[in-house]
């Protein structure tokens, strides 16, 4: 992960960046049923290393299965320093994709937090682990339980939002979001325009203005918007 | 808000308002899917101030669309002091319908509260307001991602519940109840009653009693409870 | 409860159990939706107590059930002192089934923990008691509202999962398994061997080691774990 | 069965029953899910002969299990003629509960239907029987793929509705629905006046008379009513 | 209605109309859950009339509510000739909204047809009226035991989507599509060009041809699209 | 396709198969929410060929990807005759996946029909043409309007089962199953055997014979059966 980019997407909140895509005309960008794992956890920014499961047929889905060329086990091994894992749990809650052990090694590897539309198990084990998850809950059955493991880096469906190996994703307390790849640079410069502008009409708030003709703003308020910020540009912060 | 209504329920919860409904043969009363934003926040009381959304439209739920004179925004402006906003996301809870700029503007009017179906965005700009809500979830993306504002004070469905403007609201820990406007007085009544009756039986089973016959309590109970209160009025607290 | 048989399942893990249960041939033992009602409660294990409810019907489910024979009251009185309640709400959560008082009597009867599908009511009260509930959410409205009580100790359904009276049920922070009486010495035995071998992996895991081979381990990584737990068998902790 | 009774309830339709029931204070009486299998099916009215599933464990559901004491099998043989046999198969709509061979040792038995919110298997053997059945659908799975066999003429939950032993089922093209025993009577009786008058209605409507006041009908047109009514009872149909 | 407009969408599909609607960035146009009562009936082409309901509160949802101004038989008094009613009834299918007298009326009063995301009653008089209805099933319950109405010619939602008074609807086989009645001359414009290029397009298949580069066609297939149209349109049919 | 692998499941059902595999402890092999578009439509046998979808991102799922060299259109060109496609569509019931220029061109290359676990649209059209289809539904909207195609022959999730490529598949009036390819001839032979003897007990209960002992048979009845069978292994039929 090159850091320059993640240090522009380190202030941009994952509501500030659903609205720019939306003004792009992509409004399926937010992965549903994912929730931070721990209140206050920190939030993410990295591209997006896919994980595929399928619905477990017990001849596949086996303890055994552990072991095989194609497991979780090998795709973490392949799995790039900063990177996200976004799995594709197919919304099955009823299982955890991964426990302790493994989140343990993820986080040995360098990984910087892991992003599913399904379960984890061993919550305490994971907590004490520190690596930053989102996921739709906490299950005790193992993987195979409800999954069968096919493979990585492949296009994934996440909370009902489709995720290409490489996209960047960031996730915070609202959820976690993806930017289509393409996309990273002319949505990085319009998120940080559409925070500033927030941040002043927060203010206006505070000081009493009503919403109408503020938010959004009508042309004189953008006019007082441009004005101030080219004043706040000159002054030091 | 008539001040002396909102006292007579200031230590009623919803649970015992659902069961003195209940009684009433209202069995239909408790908004499904709404809870608390944040655990032990205040409880509110207050008259319902309704806004409703229908699903999005391309043509129709666009960022231009929050300047129009049928707005969230416009919504807001109208809302009375000490009101409690009710809103019909019909459930959607995958965009969110207000964020940390709207829940402060109507903080800013004196709104009691916010309670929906629907989910919050920005969770952490909401939270830093205090407003007290509400709500399905936390999601990233703005309302245009899947509704459309139509009006306020208008009837509304909200978790399966039928609420009309100006029905009195009530919500606490266990979520939030409506009390239709015609019945508040027979059931600020009969809540206060129902409360004192459970706070002698709960002295009961904590010295030990069994709990047929006394709750519900059976006649000899009954009279017992009754002798208590008689003293316990004459008695200083 | 048979202390020996509370202290084999003291630290072994929900997670640990369902792995074991799979291995042999049971991949439904884990309850859907329930969840440790307070975060951090303590782990519990204990028999089965079975409760039922079917739903609602205006002329049964009222206020006046509560005194009848077939009551929750009668079933709570029936509870022998360290069981663990299970109840099957069939998934209902718009109605708690039980509220401050019942779970006073039950803390009162030395019940263990109560675990449900469905929802309990009057939050505040049930934390204030402490007794420990794993459950699918709250929810203001009495049973009544949407259930019907018809008996105790007969097979039942909870979060799409079978249990029998006297079946042995072990909560933690992953949710709440169910192992068949029929097996729970066999379950035991593993369950200890398993919990070992994991803790030396994840020995292996925080000192560098890649995944394949280790986890599960291949026949290097089983003869390095027994040499280790002959030797540490040997030594003193 | 008593014949007399089927016959008061030959021709009136569940439309015309949930009506009645609903006025009597019982909203909660149809069966949700439960659809006729055959479209043109007849209808069928007769005593509710309850059976009950709980979810599958893999060590309880096995093909094995048919030939237990406990089995569906043994359930068929206790069905007394013309009785209704209504299966609680929890919703699950991924196995058959019954197919070919149990559905034609129902209707050797006499019994009158079979109603359940789950599912039967091989529906052309099931529609070559032509015992008229009422489910939520079709699934090649056996039961044991989903579901465990507990029991007959207990209480029920079968599509959201409390059913229990000897209650009376009415199906149709709407649908089946319970009359609570203790009910029958009333419901047979107020019944019969809803449909004579709801047939006169139509005759009003069809002569292109406007709905207000005429249903529900105002004073004016109950007396219409009444006197339609007093002469059509002395003219020969 | 204007028999103009309806003749040019009189053999449209709604399968073409949703793919035109999505060119022009209108995805969620086709109302979810909602199907031909009967197989094989009529197409329809009309304005929205819309009804809106909200869910049942016992205080309201009476069988007296259907004299109160506010009913669902004063609504059908206002539909003008040749309108689809269009009917909210949050998606509830456990309570039919009308029965056959209802439908009789409306068929007396010319309305095209009836959509909507709940449920009809009393199947066999409905079939038997044959007014084409679009609905979610089939349910016993009148629309008190699950419904409240509360107004007409409201926005609404309606199976997900959002319908305004007087939008376009055409419903098929396929289901029911809206268009927005600012869309839709445009709509039709595109629409018999799209019908007729599909219709070039099966001629193609038809005789073999593979899909890479005809469906849709590239520059070479458009050209000899272009050219036998234009041969087409001088030629009698 | 080799036919004599089809001609042994010409005559199995779908029932039978799931009983078989559930046997050789496979419980999850039959898809969930796929049934025949068209009842009466014949039965198929055949290989798997899988495509697959992801959910709809506004910048991939457009109509210009239909020109793409990853599109429905080159992955039908690819499928061998007398294949079976089996879809991928996530469940999703509110876009169509194929209509009628599709389906004609996989029946116009032999391909043997049609199963997914979403929807079709242009319902009529896809009648027309005659391919047997197994979906979960018709829905006017085209695929992108939901979905983004992503590949073929890859393993893919199918109504909760997993389905690889070259798995058999038939489906019948009971829905779709999936036999995975390593256990074909296994399969293959037991479900004979079983059918044989289904059909021996379908004439003991036509003959009046009770369950207990029969269905599955006890020791005596499974003699008869086999002398039964040694009997007709000799006559001519």
């Amino acid at each position: 992960m090159d850091h320059t980019l993640t240090a522009r997407f380190a202030h941009v909140s994952t509501a500030t960046l659903t609205t720019v895509l939306l003004k792009k005309g992509l409004r399926n960008v937010w992965l549903r049923g994912t929730r931070p794992l721990r209140p206050g956890q920190p939030r993410i920014v990295g591209r997006a290393f896919t994980l595929r499961f399928v619905p477990a047929r017990e001849d596949l889905a086996t303890p055994e299965s552990w072991s095989s060329p194609t497991s979780t086990r090998a795709a973490i091994e392949a799995m790039p320093a900063s990177c996200i894992a976004v799995v594709d749990a197919i919304g099955v809650d009823d299982a955890g994709i991964f426990g302790d052990i493994l989140c343990a090694r993820m986080a040995a590897r360098g990984v910087a937090g892991l992003v599913t539309d399904g379960a984890v198990r061993d919550l305490a084990g994971v907590l004490a682990i520190g690596l930053p998850v989102w996921c739709a809950g906490v299950a005790a059955p193992p993987s195979v339980a409800g999954l069968t493991f096919v493979g990585w880096q492949q296009p994934i469906a996440c909370g009902g939002v489709a995720v290409f190996p490489d996209d960047l994703i960031v996730a915070d307390s609202d959820g976690a979001v993806v930017i289509p790849a393409a996309l990273v640079d002319e949505v990085a410069a319009a998120a940080a325009e559409q925070e500033q502008l927030e941040a002043w009409i927060m203010r206006q708030v505070e000081a009493g203005a009503p919403l109408p003709g503020l938010y959004p703003p009508n042309a004189e308020n953008k006019a007082r918007f441009e004005a101030w910020r080219a004043t706040a540009a000159k002054a030091p912060e």
